[in-house]
């Protein structure tokens, strides 16, 4: 299944947003065995969604549309597919009900510009957007697929998984590929690389081991592709065992799991609970926690003690410390983390102070060094480590080094 | 000017590279007064690469290509253009001998690979690269122009404003295009549009009013082209105002400013302190305010209330209001906001409790209903909302909608 992805907007013309979708699109259509052979971008004018779409069409099965689907004047996708499909705009009833009930639950009435959302063109069919107003489309076109999504990223994401790939799976039934994920942190891209390096050199031809490295975390994907599904299914489950008898406790988990879920799991199956005092995160340790689902089965609460008075008021930390080690020391994340667990009786607490720039450094305590600490009432353990100078990747750096420590703390490898 | 972009690179196609080189040369661009008309990427083939320019080179003035310059064996691009054009490859001496000094400073030898990265198709200008190996080269085709880049993004940044942008400026002097962008936040899209409606029908032609929504924040973009730069950003400032005029404070920046940062210099102009109390955002509140540099002048920190003991402990919400009112009610947020400023003595405290998902609904508190609280210590004032059903969604809602109850209280419109 050859495909093209065709975004429309002129946001992503004159670089106002960054195309994150086509990529989100291009991975998720890769795992799932379809090539992307082309990516266009083009702007919100008649011509040009004309032009793209001719392009997108040339020598591909499907084309997968986004953006221009909203309800200003500005979105005039709808307008172009009928246009190119020769076919009438009619009014979608399910949709407009849709719409409505949406707008009942938020408590607001419904307006012109959405009733206008539901015309559709006569030969689409409707695919249910349960993220937002503007539903997908689905057109069928001499052997071609045609689909048109929202440009809103969880909006398209939702429709992708939900409607579109199940969808394509039964339109084009291929080779079967398979994939296993492997998920790792605490080491880098290039140090795993080496300890399966001879791995790799002997994988068979038709597979294959690509490797995505994301601030602290490494994702290793095994893609394999054969004849027969089962045969293909056990190969994969074969080669995976030996990445995992390699990489050993770097393997957080398999799949689409996050470090914090994994955490989640450890604190449930030894029934402990969890709390963060911290600074230069400012929330963001407690954020990735509670993204899980259910977290409040473990996690407390945190103290975000950002000023100096919060951390000796709230956490108990001596002045005299703050004064003569510092915020960012090895005394105050030791008294923080003991402190958090007095305020907020957890099992675990973790603290967090660092410097994460663009200013504050200094020659002995640079932008990019933080401290952290971890007890559990009894002994408190500290490390600091070094990242670099953008605020905002250090801030998700020190979150991923600290989740790793609760992980490997909660194994028992600290 | 026209312009096309052309990436090279089966990274991009598989989602493991996210294209922000073209998002940064369409903004660069953009700014110079040309128009990109069409991005294209295609992947690391012969067949693609000349596909792919095709589709490029049609109706344009320029081709800007970045990617397949490096060492390795699958950068063909050089290949590819001289193949394109019908010329030889040549030995560039000054590249080699820039090459050569480079490793020198290195203290590296330089291999073969990079001997053969000194062949050049015979009609390139090159382009010095002073941030790598692989030089960018400039051809001038027909009456179109197409220049090649490497795509390491800084290499690409050097060369495009040392090298390429000087030279397109000359090579092209043209009809200057502006924007303006204003942010805002608090109403849907569809509620500006309509307040917006005979404003955008009564635009000159060669203007144009897009808008981009994101979580209950909708920017709004007007763009302009003229003959005259002056005059172009008279009428564009006149125009402007208009909608400023019409949307008053539902606006809260302009161009790249951030909710967060808005507010951050609200509390700074007043001499005023921030904390945040929080249950259901977990600390993504805390975490966007701290997201912004110096945001240490004002923000004191947070207590995030998971448990409902650390409710009632740190923050002295009674026993009985959470046991008859429940933890999601107004009652509790109440004390919440004004039990935090006990526990951080900040200028203003807001509090958050409502029900993220998936699970812990029921049918007098369904999911995506929550409650917030805001206090200066004197008066409290509370607020509830209702949103969706995904818990990632609402958590970013809730603290979009929590940030502008701060905005709107610092700005006495609450």
């Amino acid at each position: 299944m050859k495909v093209a992805i065709l975004t429309v907007g002129d946001e992503i013309l004159i670089g106002q947003v960054v195309d994150t979708n086509s990529a989100w699109m291009g991975k998720t259509l890769n795992l799932s065995g379809a090539r992307v052979e082309r990516i266009v971008s083009v702007g919100d004018t008649r011509e040009a969604i004309f032009d793209g779409l001719k392009e997108a069409l040339r020598g591909t099965d499907v084309v997968l549309m986004t953006g221009g689907l909203g309800p200003t004047k500005d979105d005039i996708t709808k307008k172009c597919l009928a246009e190119f499909f020769g076919v009438e705009m009619v009014f979608h009833q399910e949709t407009y009900e849709r719409i409505v009930k949406m707008f009942e639950v938020w408590g607001r009435l419904i307006n012109e510009a959405h009733r206008l959302q539901c015309f559709m063109p006569a030969n689409a069919e409707i695919l249910t957007n349960r993220m937002g107003t503007a539903p997908g489309m689905w057109f069928e076109y001499r052997n071609q697929v045609v689909i048109s999504m929202p440009g809103v990223p969880y909006e398209m994401q939702y429709l992708m998984d939900n409607e579109v790939l199940p969808r394509l799976k039964n339109h084009f039934p291929g080779q079967p590929i398979a994939h296993r994920t492997i998920l790792t942190v605490g080491e880098g891209e290039s140090q795993i690389a080496e300890k399966l390096e001879d791995f790799e050199d002997s994988l068979p031809e038709n597979f294959k081991l690509a490797y995505l490295p994301n601030l602290g975390q490494v994702r290793l994907r095994l893609t394999g592709a054969g004849s027969d599904a089962s045969e293909l299914d056990k190969v994969l489950d074969e080669r995976t065992q030996v990445i995992i008898n390699r990489l050993g406790d770097l393997i957080y988990g398999y799949g689409e799991d996050t470090l914090e879920a994994a955490i989640g799991r450890l604190l449930q199956e030894r029934g402990l609970t969890l709390a963060t005092a911290e600074s230069c995160t400012g929330g963001y340790l407690a954020h990735r926690i509670t993204s899980v689902p259910g977290s409040s089965n473990y996690f407390l609460g945190s103290v975000i003690s950002y000023a100096n008075e919060v951390k000796m008021q709230v956490l108990g930390v001596p002045s005299e410390i703050l004064e003569t080690e510092g915020a960012v020391s090895e005394a105050t994340v030791r008294h923080m983390a003991e402190g958090l667990l007095r305020t907020i009786p957890a099992s675990i607490g973790i603290s967090i102070s660092g410097i994460a720039g663009p200013g504050g450094g200094s020659d002995t305590k640079p932008v990019g060094l933080v401290w952290m600490g971890i007890s559990d009432g009894k002994t408190t353990k500290t490390f600091s480590i070094r990242a670099g100078k953008d605020r905002e990747k250090n801030i998700q750096y020190f979150g991923v080094h600290a989740l790793n420590l609760i992980r490997r703390f909660l194994l028992g490898k600290l």
